[in-house]
């Protein structure tokens, strides 16, 4: 839950001002994502979102986020839409801090995916990445593996302290990353954060996806990667080969994996959950006690990781046993 | 803000299928009010509000303040309106707790209210009252006069440290309430909350009131000073005679006050300055560093405080000076 920035009735007819957008007829901070303030408002031509960018997104990469929203919505990807004012801007300023107003995308996400959303999230996955074919802009992942070994190092220690004798594991861990990280495979813009809680459905089907602050240029595939690791762990740790092999049916609906693409994904969940790991706990211990938000238990991608350390053929990914 | 039970899909699923509200589409937490939990549910039929109610608000009340809100939507007064399940149920229950499905109440709130503003918000309260008119059910005012004694006695050692000689000063402000008190106002149903935050615009109009949690038994012009207190001071502590006199004027447009409740004004208004300060300074002191929900500035209303013990005849009401 996060509202940071606290907007009052004439800081929104400020904003309003420039849009044409009638006037404001209700505004209600949403406890929804971390990164961001969201207030869900109402005017009379309809429903939009308004988020105000706090200090984890860098303003330097909003026109990214702002244009792959826009091309994503204009490529018949659902998604929320950047709305522009009346002089073609999409970011403006809310009380000194960068703001955006997007289109308001319905739709719930769920907590434990079902077999059938888990093949409906795969065939979205898909959708993003043809729709994104083409998109122009670029960003680096700041989060890719060749940050993990600078990350690490800063918090070996922390790691340690989490299980003795992780750090040791994790440090041949990434050796071996480093050594076999897959390069040549297909790239493009990517989610990177393609999470059950950012990804809407409708009854059972998918209907969308929000929150792409994480959206870099990286291997398609290393996307899925993290999407396997994010909606076919079960809560008891084990990995659920009938959800993988049915959001990776669902992917190749609409793009085949390459060989390639296919062999790697080993390697990529193992990266993938390594990065989601090292984030965890570099947020777990930057995180005082007591705080609003609390963070996400770095033991869940510890375990991925040991479980993607001793499986490294394919038949977690639906390979033939 | 205030989110405190997370629900998942499958627990809205389960209470949803109780109700003809066709399939759920989106559910947003909401940072708003910080008694309960509440979360904008849009469905196949509409938008609704499904508030989650915390310790804060007893079981036992529920009843009462359900039949409120239905009792008002039914009688014309804007506000949300309960909606009842297939077996004509209104109170739920959600993961173990007392829930609730009302109706989406669209509007604004104002941090700072324009005169014309609280004339419109007059209007409303009077209209209200006039609403409530013939409701049968009855809450006793817990924080009502005589209560303020006994909460006083907790919290003496508190104020003093707020303030030095403070303790001694509203020994003095609580014999004069117990003694001059106001007997034999008219009475009915109250708000008692009916706060800026509280009241919704369309535009400059007034479009309802939300938040019946305190709503009581009491006299009908005490809900008129704890509105004057609550809108009419302006942020360097003053109170705005004019905004006052707007307030007044909109209230008697729909129900003239009698000479004895327009009398009692300033006694009143004294009265609803000591309820909200005596509340904010136990929320104050039992409010551990760093929590969630930061408490209200019980100095606020030790300045409201001061004012009404100063000025105790009618010249801040609109009283020819």
């Amino acid at each position: 839950m996060a509202v940071y920035t606290d907007i009052t009735d004439e800081d929104l007819q400020t904003l309003l001002a420039g849009f044409d957008l009638g006037l404001p007829l209700s505004l209600k901070g949403v406890a929804e994502g971390v990164e961001n303030s969201n207030f869900l408002l109402e005017t009379e031509t309809g429903r939009y979102f308004l988020t105000i960018y706090e200090k984890r997104v860098r303003a330097e990469d909003l026109p990214f986020f702002l244009d792959l929203l826009t091309w994503l919505s204009d490529h018949g990807f659902p998604s929320a839409a950047p709305v522009a004012d009346r002089w073609g801007q999409v970011l403006q300023s809310v009380r000194g801090k960068p703001a955006a107003i997007v289109t308001f995308l319905p739709g719930l996400s769920v907590r434990r995916p079902s077999v059938s959303q888990c093949r409906q999230a795969g065939e979205g996955l898909a959708r993003l990445h043809l729709a994104v074919g083409g998109f122009p802009g670029r960003r680096q992942n700041d989060l890719g593996h060749q940050a993990w070994s600078p990350m690490f190092a800063r918090l070996e220690a922390d790691a340690e302290a989490l299980k003795p004798g992780l750090a040791a594991t994790l440090r041949k861990d990434l050796e071996k990353l480093d050594s076999s990280w897959p390069q040549d495979l297909p790239t493009g813009i990517i989610h990177a954060d393609f999470f059950p809680d950012n990804v809407f459905f409708r009854g059972d089907q998918f209907a969308g996806a929000i929150d792409f602050y994480f959206a870099c240029f990286d291997a398609l595939a290393y996307d899925v990667a993290i999407a396997l690791n994010a909606w076919c762990f079960e809560a008891d740790g084990s990995f659920n080969i009938t959800s993988a092999r049915a959001m990776l049916a669902g992917y190749e609906q609409h793009r085949p994996l390459s060989p390639a693409e296919r062999a790697a994904l080993p390697i990529l969940a193992h990266g993938a959950a390594m990065r989601f790991f090292l984030t965890r706990l570099a947020d777990w211990g930057a995180t005082p006690a007591g705080a609003l938000v609390r963070p996400k238990d770095p033991l869940e991608y510890e375990r991925k990781l040991a479980i993607h350390r001793e499986a490294t053929d394919l038949v977690l990914f639906g390979a033939p046993e």
